[in-house]
């Protein structure tokens, strides 16, 4: 409170400010910059690559799994546990815009809230705009911001719907599959490809009974990778049971990465996707540049409309830098 | 029958021999040519570039709308009713690998299949590979054999899930929406951004009841855009009522597209958005060709996890042209 008071009001501040303000560790200026990433402006991009050298710190945990498994809940408890350690503690949890309620799911980000006056413990929900792969780019770029803040752990939340998981999968160090009984009579399926993707299995709310049945499943069928087997872990995340169980899970998982050096080899995975990601948002970019491309990327669509030039050959067309760039 | 055992197998047909076969209108042809699209074969290319000129007849009709709406049913009887009036009709439907049950909705499809003898229908279900761009793409490939194929109107139907809705609308020329009315004691909402891309509104299922509260709730929400009201149709896809009605909005539709022009604009507003998807596989592919640009790239999927670079200069190096392309 007193330092909103005591900074003055300034329209914009410049990316080299924001940044030098973000790596003295001012949540101020992490919230500005991710606030860049989200709404895709231009300076979005100078911020990371000034940031980006200061990065590669943070253990980036990536939770999933379906709405009502307790992604939120578990965090919550993870982020006083972490804190506990004196670890600081980043949160990018994603809000997908939901077809039918078109919003986020505000109680998770209110429960959360009770985290936020501590100065170790940065918490950002991000909205989606656009595309998903816009998104997941978003999502870790905001990830590199609490990063560079100097937060100890990223926790990324997402929700269980398609292709997040394998996303998280390929861009987070540790990936979390956060599951929960279902009781009654329902045979328990696990979604497909979930069995590859988590590095840490999570059975929550085994309050609820049935949690014997779940837990053998996933015994049953998952599978040492990489020589990690990947443990599973009960939990009531909201009286705290097996929290710490949980969290000394995912600092082993660190430990393993970096001791046999799968940690590297995930990051170079991430780098793939992201160059190749960040080259397919610049040719939508291009495309959408009226000043430059425009009005030669118009006539080459008008030639496909008219059958002068199929979409493949005008891609190749496109795929030619502009003319300034000689 | 006689057909398939009278033709020698080949292992495997030219591209041009292909096109040639689909040009005369042999479905045989143009289920190879749309199993090569799927798969995502080097010679899809090939065959799309060849059959482009040849397409551009056909009026293509999207149908969205929540699982359980009916719209398999409707395509079904409106395929009946375009073949009483000597129409050819194709169906693309596409079949989202769902992420519960990993397959496809098998009794669509074996419902549909009793129209599949007849030489002016071709119906083909598409599977789900890897991202959803590349299965938008896929399919509106698959509707442009069938438009060579000599289809007078070709039905693709989606699952109303995310972003497929608006993917259909900037791709076909006349959207329907489907929606069926929900009993109980439920408010229906529409799903966010359904009021603004259907060109025919269906309310299925009516004898369920219930429908008048849809109708006028869509009456009262829905805008006539560029001189063209949406209208409602109200149908029972399993006894037949309503479907001559809603065929008749489909030609009105396509009337009005090309008595306006808006037919051509829809063109151009989806060769845009192709030309802008292949650059963007063509950059993908570029990635994963390991033996010219390879290893390369691995430097710099290096470089950026050792923050020597990042990721969006990264992407501007990937940008340029391959060395082989003078």
């Amino acid at each position: 409170m007193t330092r909103r008071t005591a900074s003055p009001r300034r329209p914009r501040d410049s990316v080299p400010e924001l940044v030098r303000a973000l790596l003295r560790g001012e949540k101020r200026a992490a919230g500005k910059v991710i606030s860049l990433i989200e709404d895709d402006e231009a300076e979005a991009v100078e911020a990371v690559a000034r940031i980006f050298p200061h990065t590669g710190r943070a253990h980036v945990v990536g939770f999933t799994g379906p709405p009502g498994a307790g992604k939120s809940s578990l965090i919550n408890r993870l982020v006083r546990t972490f804190r506990a350690k004196d670890k600081k503690v980043g949160v990018v949890a994603v809000d997908p815009t939901s077809p039918y309620s078109g919003g986020a799911v505000l109680g998770d980000r209110i429960r959360m809230a009770d985290t936020g006056v501590d100065p170790g413990v940065f918490i950002r929900s991000m909205a989606t705009r656009g595309h998903a792969g816009g998104l997941a780019l978003a999502t870790f770029d905001a990830v590199r911001v609490l990063d560079a803040l100097g937060m100890d752990v990223v926790f990324v939340e997402t929700v269980g719907a398609g292709q997040s998981e394998v996303e998280i999968a390929t861009r987070a160090h540790t990936t979390v599959v956060v599951e929960m009984p279902l009781t009654g009579d329902v045979v328990q399926t696990m979604k497909a490809g979930i069995l590859e993707i988590g590095d840490v299995y999570v059975v929550n709310k085994v309050d609820l009974g049935n949690d014997d049945v779940l837990v053998a499943n996933l015994k049953f069928q998952l599978e040492a990778r990489d020589g990690w087997t990947p443990p599973i872990v009960r939990t009531i995340a909201t009286d705290g049971r097996g929290i710490d169980e949980l969290a000394d899970a995912l600092m082993r998982h660190a430990e393993f990465l970096d001791r046999t050096g799968l940690r590297r080899n995930r990051e170079v995975a991430r780098a793939r996707l992201e160059i190749l990601e960040n080259a397919q948002r610049s040719l939508a970019r291009r495309v959408e540049d009226t000043s430059r491309l425009g009005a030669a990327f118009d006539q080459l669509a008008q030639d496909v409309a008219d059958r002068r030039i199929d979409p493949h050959a005008a891609a190749v067309k496109l795929l030619k830098p502009p003319r300034k760039a000689r």
